[in-house]
């Protein structure tokens, strides 16, 4: 018999997986040259957006204390600057091939959690601070950046196929 | 001492909550003439984005079994219909009204859910299915609408100021 927590956290897993899936089919059905163009006038381009968001998937991986970083060297050109001021950034078919690298990884170490340490603390939060503040834990890591996902998905989709 | 699902469900709400504030801020920091752009060149204005999501959310009452419908009238206008194809649609004003009348309402309704009733499960699914998919309860609604509403939020702040 599942456990509320197990419940939970599965759902919040399936959501996670089904959206990134959803994701994935997106950019796949998007070729190099529309990911070049901008998701609106003046606004950031779908190649901006696929690195943006494996710059912040590969930071879940610390944050969760699962794993180190794959690609902190994306972090100036996607995070720290805006879109279209770093001269020199990854190729389309660079970053297709980091984000299909990092699914199957994190998928992975996601499978090796058991449902209770989702409740665990994050990285980024003291013992101290936890253990007043229990929601600063792994799952709402996973719901924050499942949301995260959604609201840059909403852009990708309106590039004009 | 908070349990578990206590724990999750109230991360849960918050994370709607503050996803829905944003979204108020969002429209609010958007004239009515504004709201009336297309977030991308032959994409969905604003206003289709405000209607359908207090459709949506609307909806919400009856599935999760906690209230009626409100603008049932609004449907054909906002979801069975894209935009620009329904001559007569509610005016921006008139929209607004109906997203923070629905906000308090829904707020006032989710207060008064006990978190073990966030597992119950939802109205668009018998006893029978539900016994076999726990899944299929009102937390994994809620957990879907904040992605939805991320999703056009994402949409909806491209819309130049």
């Amino acid at each position: 018999m599942e456990t509320s927590v197990q419940l939970v956290v599965n759902m919040a897993l399936q959501a996670w997986e089904s959206n990134l899936k959803r994701a994935s089919a997106v950019f796949a059905g998007l070729s190099d040259e529309q990911l070049m163009e901008e998701v609106s006038p003046g606004r950031n381009r779908g190649v901006y957006l696929l690195g943006h968001l494996v710059v912040v998937h590969d930071m879940m991986l610390p944050l969760l204390g699962i794993g180190a970083r794959n690609y902190p060297h994306l972090d100036t050109a996607f995070i720290s600057s805006p879109d279209k001021s770093v001269a020199e950034i990854p190729s389309v078919q660079e970053l297709r091939e980091h984000w299909a690298t990092l699914n199957t990884q994190i998928h992975e170490k996601f499978s090796g959690l058991q449902p209770e340490e989702w409740l665990y603390k994050h990285t980024a939060v003291s013992e101290e601070d936890f253990a007043k503040e229990p929601h600063r834990n792994r799952l709402n890591v996973l719901l924050s950046r499942t949301n995260h996902l959604n609201y840059h998905l909403g852009q990708v989709i309106l590039i004009k196929k």
